[in-house]
């Protein structure tokens, strides 16, 4: 076989890049378990019908086709293989979990908060932070017939906090950006503009093609005036912290006699999760008018999140409120949640040196083999050792000291253990442990001995930033 | 949408099933981090002629197509995408972890030992115990060019101690199950049968069909006589804990001449396993020379796991010593491997009441909300839980206490906390915390009350066994 070379989209990392990938992983469960999401994983498979239901064909799905029925559609058929529904891996993890709600509701207990942390796939043609193969991390929580508003400001807040967890090593601070759909469809409407999807869709491009291009789109394809476009894009100029970007929203539709009911109702809860977030998470959280997310289905509150510095990468973490995540006709399941994608912030991580891991492997503590006949003794120091939960390995041969020490040097192994034993003229020797950092070797007891605190466990520390 | 219904042979857990995955999970990967083992995730698919090199058609390998491929192969072709390797869904870890070791060999250190827990794939028949898609455990040392003996000690070893380490919450004992190679090869050749892999396929299937049918199949297959299919049957019927065992091999091979440099090789390895493990396992690694393993690449230790009380379950964790697990022309790596089937001993565990959590959700405490305009207070108190490490939740809606209590209830929430205020009349409350349990309520202070340790975390403990 010769060397193989990486598949282009499908990212793997070396082991001090899936610690720095675990470590943040951890760290979102974590913040996800404090707060009582429920820990759930779906299938990869869902029934290709399902996984297009909303017409999602952007999201270029793979499909799957067992080798066996390649090109033998007789041998199959008579095996009774074809009839089998054809599946597709989920491209995100909100259509299993809108499925394993309706298949479990009778075993869920509602309002049902999970978070879901899976890899996901999408056929795209990849770029820079962009996978055909990638992580994500969801919390969503779902309601049975109705889920009170107070969860809109609730997940939010969820996320700057796991998010805000990761500054500890490195991440940089992260700005969750808010709107609401009742605001921007309750301002259109009132202006005049009924092709609500329509004037989204335009100003969903608005960081993308500029507010000229926007104003024509609006025109040309939402059926707008130059006077409406012009009071979108208004609209969408407004963004702040405080509650005072309520008034000045309030105040712009009045001048356009824009004012609705709806748009009173979203206003309020704007203000709302403002208000909450400038208690909870300050500077964290930004209301941004334009702010549109293209998909059809959310229905209140929507968001996205950019990491600050790195604004380019676009969205690290979206979602919003969705009054029907799933429905079986009997029953209606409204929810709201925020997905984060994880392969997209590590890669970032990663590439720009912002977080490394302090060693490769594991292991705290290699014990060296002084003889292979005497390899059983220092099989029993690192037993011991693990018994007290420090991570360690065992030299692999019984090469000269120099050796091993490299052998611990090049894997970030910061302490070598010399068992105890007897020299080749008879000597006894004491238990010897070395910190090949400072070169600092003390006598020491297998029982008893202990590394400092941060050096038990391999981690993460914030890297030397590149930009 | 209908309620859907569960693909056969995907299977998914309800919450607190998922519970006990987790626990498993998060249990096997501190013990291999214990022993220095580097954790690396590999991409889902491989190219499909990678997967199918060892003549794998048997695990029925899933492939993928891109959906704008299907049944449009010109428009495929024009945007050069036809020209694209054919992808399939790998289905174990060895065949991703050998090509990842020769990918990315320059940036590894050799002996490499990693860990690898990830779902696979197998289009196989669904049945019990048996998934379309599950999830391995696996742990691999392997060395470039060389790799010492002693790996073939101490992997079993790591993995007894594994399985062992989830004892402590109802999972039933195991019995790890060694053969070798070399002993098996050795005795057939001085027999004088030389298509050793003919004899080990048919002593492959002696639990299944039975010494009489394996006689007939070692005649009939593998060109044995009578008396020498007599004897491979001896030596399979060979088992102990002890060194003991290495003595009535050697015995028998001298009864029939059958004594080879190769056979005592193998038995100078399988005795230095017996006593190690002896030492390090008692009771848990046996030594059973009817262990063949059906795949060609093992080279010395093969293993088996069964579960004590399961042993119908078949093994739950197998693998082996390969002399070449990759190589690239100019360099081979050999390799030693265990790989836990995960999924079939989480089902196993589930279904049979051995293991259960104790409680569906991660929250030790619900807060509880007087009325929905002092939520915020509640929410204060949960963040006060929460920045103490105290998994919280907070009351969906400002019910009636008594609803409130039942929410708590229905999750396995042991405590539900009230908040300080001022009731209706102007008198004020302290905070005060029930243990829904017994009933028992106290003052209690969000900055500093602790829940019992063991309610702190949702776990999982001992189930009333089925069998």
């Amino acid at each position: 076989m010769a060397r193989p070379t990486p598949l282009s989209g499908f990212p793997e990392w070396l082991p001090d890049g899936r610690l720095v990938e675990q470590h943040v992983l951890d760290s979102l469960r974590r913040t996800f378990e404090l707060h009582g999401f429920a820990g759930i994983e779906t299938r990869a498979v869902e029934p290709l019908d399902q996984l297009l239901r909303k017409g999602e064909t952007s999201k270029e799905v793979y499909v799957l086709r067992r080798l066996q029925e390649e090109g033998d559609g007789a041998e199959g058929a008579s095996r009774g293989d074809r009839a089998e529904k054809q599946l597709g891996l989920h491209f995100d993890l909100t259509v299993p979990f809108a499925r394993y709600v309706l298949e479990n509701a009778g075993h869920l207990a509602f309002p049902f908060k999970r978070y879901q942390i899976q890899k996901v796939w999408r056929g795209e043609r990849p770029q820079e932070g962009r996978f055909r193969e990638f992580v994500q991390a969801d919390i969503d929580v779902v309601g049975a017939g109705d889920l009170p508003y107070h969860y809109e400001v609730e997940l939010p807040l969820v996320m700057a906090e796991a998010l805000g967890e990761l500054r500890s090593v490195g991440v940089p601070p992260v700005r969750i950006l808010v709107n609401n759909r009742k605001v921007a469809e309750g301002f259109y409407r009132g202006l005049g503009l009924d092709d609500v999807e329509a004037v989204l869709r335009s100003i969903d491009k608005l960081d993308k093609v500029g507010p000229d291009e926007v104003a024509r789109l609006l025109v040309a394809e939402a059926g707008a005036t130059a006077e409406q476009a012009s009071a979108c894009l208004e609209l969408a100029s407004i963004s702040g912290e405080d509650v005072g970007v309520v008034d000045r929203v309030r105040a712009l539709a009045e001048a356009h006699g824009a004012s609705t009911a709806l748009l009173e109702t979203g206003l309020d809860e704007l203000g709302a999760l403002v208000a909450a977030a400038a208690e909870r998470a300050p500077g964290v959280v930004v209301a941004d008018l334009k702010i549109a997310r293209g998909l059809d289905y959310y229905t209140g509150s929507v968001y996205e999140t950019v990491l600050v510095g790195h604004e380019h990468l676009g969205s690290i973490c979206s979602g919003g409120r969705y009054d029907t995540l799933a429905s079986d006709g009997a029953n209606t399941y409204p929810g709201v949640g925020l997905s984060i994608g994880v392969s997209r912030l590590v890669s970032r991580l990663l590439s720009a040196g912002l977080v490394r891991a302090t060693r490769a492997v594991p292991s705290a503590v290699l014990v060296a083999v002084t003889d292979e006949a005497t390899r059983a003794d220092s099989d029993r120091v690192a037993a011991a050792l693990r018994a007290r939960g420090i991570p360690t390995d065992v030299a692999p041969t019984a090469a000269k000291f120099g050796k091993q020490i490299r052998f611990a040097d090049r894997r970030g192994i910061p302490f070598v253990w010399f068992p105890a034993g007897v020299t080749a003229d008879g000597t006894a020797t004491t238990h010897q442990v070395k910190d090949i950092r400072s070169g600092d070797q003390v006598e020491a007891d297998p029982a008893s001995w202990e590394p400092p605190t941060g050096d038990r466990w391999a981690t993460v520390v914030a890297g030397e930033q590149q930009d």
